[in-house]
């Protein structure tokens, strides 16, 4: 992948929240998300708890053998389910990149404040 | 946000994703990602679960008045959660955004398929 | 088993709520359960989501070869969370096996209804 | 409720285990449970998943005020989803409710120990 693939492929969330946006005016008889939408809360946050479910199911059976294609699908499932939550509560991806990003930084000196007190602790035992 | 930011921002699964691996090495004693690679399939998949729920109990949350922090936050750690849990079973999240890609423009050409096919049935009605 | 096995079995449920019940006002560090229902909502809501999941993961390791105990033990689990939560909210198991036994009848009913009316759909077809 | 009423309602569980083990051999056509049956394994476990996010999202409701007659139905849609899952497996709710007995007892004496164990390591302290 040369590096102008990377950012095109990295930018796939923005640019699918921004069309499931769209659909929040489509009709529902054309479009599976503006269904969603229409449908409301629970229909939305029922199909979160039956992604889960399904990547943890597709894990299981990959690791019995199942081709990984079947987990990368579920875990797309997820996350598209989870852009179609965040637009219908009027949020974006692009604040939970953020989120992450700030944890990524965190996490190192989270870890590193973890690892010096646990040196004392152990020092003093 | 300028170019430069959205493309650095969009970066930040991959990156996580290179920052997980690492932990995989890791002692478990500091580092909460490595503990979960070595506690293996089932604590990783329970998290799965677990963050699945928080996330519906934020998104109800925020209907009844709570600040939009808590879901960004929640949908942060299920998306985190499944970084881990991709990297334990030898995936990566470049394969799902890929596939995200892929959905994207099928989803496209099918809304338009099944308009026509609705607009067919409705003119034979 | 006897009857009165039976009958005493089949009492374990209201028998279990009664118990769960006592430990509302027990001391959180001596009981589980108080500890929970002082973590309040989100937390035993967590544990339903969490206990979900690991009934999935325990019926996909029994389809591959695990023995059968663990799946009845993580159904165990997945109910005895049910019956704390239906305490913190104020109900009883009682309630919801009287609705189980109201759709046991609806049940039969409905589907000697929809019998009939594939029946006649399939006269006319 | 006379102890006959009681009785008779604590015996829920099996008797609708066994009208949901007649439906293994019903046409799916005419019976919601055969069909599922028929879809197997991951039909039936992702019910399991969507049910639990419903008791969550029921539960967040009464708390905000919704009737409990929402969330009793949703629990007794997760447990019968069990019941099915359970039949499919070729387990019953006798071996559950057997599990949860036992666990009624070793919960009594666990507390008791946990309780000694915590009083000896406050004196210690």
């Amino acid at each position: 992948m040369s590096e102008n693939d990377a950012i095109k492929s990295n930018d796939v969330l923005p640019r699918l929240a921004a069309l499931i946006n769209t659909r929040k005016t489509s009709s529902a008889e054309h479009s599976y998300i503006a269904r969603l939408f229409q449908q409301g809360d629970d229909a939305i946050l029922k199909k979160i708890g039956e992604e889960a479910t399904e990547v943890v199911m597709a894990a299981k059976d990959q690791r019995h053998g199942a081709a990984p294609a079947k987990l990368i699908g579920e875990v797309a499932d997820l996350w598209f389910h989870c852009l179609v939550m965040l637009a219908h509560f009027g949020l974006s991806p692009a604040a939970v990149l953020a989120e992450l990003e700030r944890r990524e930084g965190i996490s190192g000196l989270d870890e590193k404040a973890l690892r010096k007190a646990l040196a004392r602790a152990s020092d003093n035992a």
